[in-house]
């Protein structure tokens, strides 16, 4: 069928384990390529440019939102962070399916941008653990339990524009379930017009034809 | 999270397996039940009532139609077939994830009564083997022939209009597939809306609480 890849956005409530998920889908299975960032910050010691990000100037950074070449970005404090078009839609044709974690902001800029983006939501597996989780042991000030809280609701505003919600109790099961889940999104109607307009060509010469 | 089982409506192309992919589903999971059809036509033998079919007057037929008691329903010689919504609802209620093999346009009608529902296309791997199990072994008669082709036509019209297209290459692949997908759906975020409402009451709780 489709031989391109699917790019799929993960984000998630803090403490939902995004990121353990995000490494297990690339360690254990061999279709996954991880999205690389580019930014405006200097690099920090050990961070290699094209791997971790790319690094480019703010002028630089600042044309190519001009030219249409982020698929999402974003300021914080004196710098660009964003995913650029081109090594997604290298790494889609290749045939990888891009795998992108990025907080809600990004992710709604991307579904803009790229309707055909699958869209995960992570979260604990209960509003109980969520709440066990934001707040934490007690260790935290107030002002970061709160930070947390107001961005949770905030999140959870715009959970509904996701595809799926996956409740990570057990990461092994989240990992399966994500890999099915995306895997199976090539099947999606609105990811196979290309087969079923084949399908139909087809119908319609036989038909001709007899 | 959800205990209430979810609607899978299996359709497809003629030859594409449907029957046999809904009775290894059947089968190899225990949580699926199928649908069973009400119809006016007499028991043939052999046929239980309730358990192939249930079977009721014209008049009792025409009475549920009128009240709404009908997910879906066609009339096919002189006889009326179609789905009666409350046993459908009883195994839903008792976390049963019930299957329908049915039609593209007994489909239409379950889309529209129940928006919930998921639904399945079920076609050959290719364009190629569509042709070759609609036009057959050149035993079939052209008549045969002709009304499977414009039959086909007509469902490539609307496959659309499903949620998944399932390539049925191998059998044990695409049981699994649809079980997968049938299981994830679960997830799907509009089928999550009281996970999310319940996140959110908490987090709002919370936050009024500090």
């Amino acid at each position: 069928m489709k031989e391109r890849g699917i790019l799929t956005v993960i984000s998630g409530f803090s403490g939902a384990g995004k990121g353990t998920l995000v490494k297990k889908l690339v360690d254990e299975y061999d279709n996954y390529a991880l999205s690389v960032s580019m930014t405006t910050r200097a690099p920090r010691e050990g961070e290699i440019d094209k791997v971790h990000y790319f690094f480019i100037s703010k002028e630089q950074f600042e044309e190519n939102i001009k030219a249409g070449k982020m698929l999402e970005y974003a300021g914080y404090v004196d710098n660009y962070y964003g995913t650029p078009r081109e090594y997604v839609e290298k790494q889609l044709e290749a045939g990888k399916d891009v795998i992108l974690e990025i907080e809600y902001k990004g992710a709604m800029q991307i579904k803009k941008q790229m309707p055909e983006a699958l869209l995960l939501f992570v979260t604990p597996p209960s509003a109980v653990e969520l709440k066990r989780r934001l707040v934490g042991r007690g260790t935290e000030t107030a002002e970061v339990i709160d930070k947390r809280m107001q961005r949770a609701i905030e999140e959870s505003d715009v959970v509904d524009k996701y595809d799926y919600i996956l409740l990570n109790d057990d990461l092994d099961v989240c990992a399966r379930q994500a890999h099915e889940i995306i895997q199976n999104a090539k099947y999606s109607v609105s990811r196979t017009t290309d087969f079923i307009k084949e399908i139909r060509n087809e119908l319609l010469q036989i038909a001709k034809g007899e």
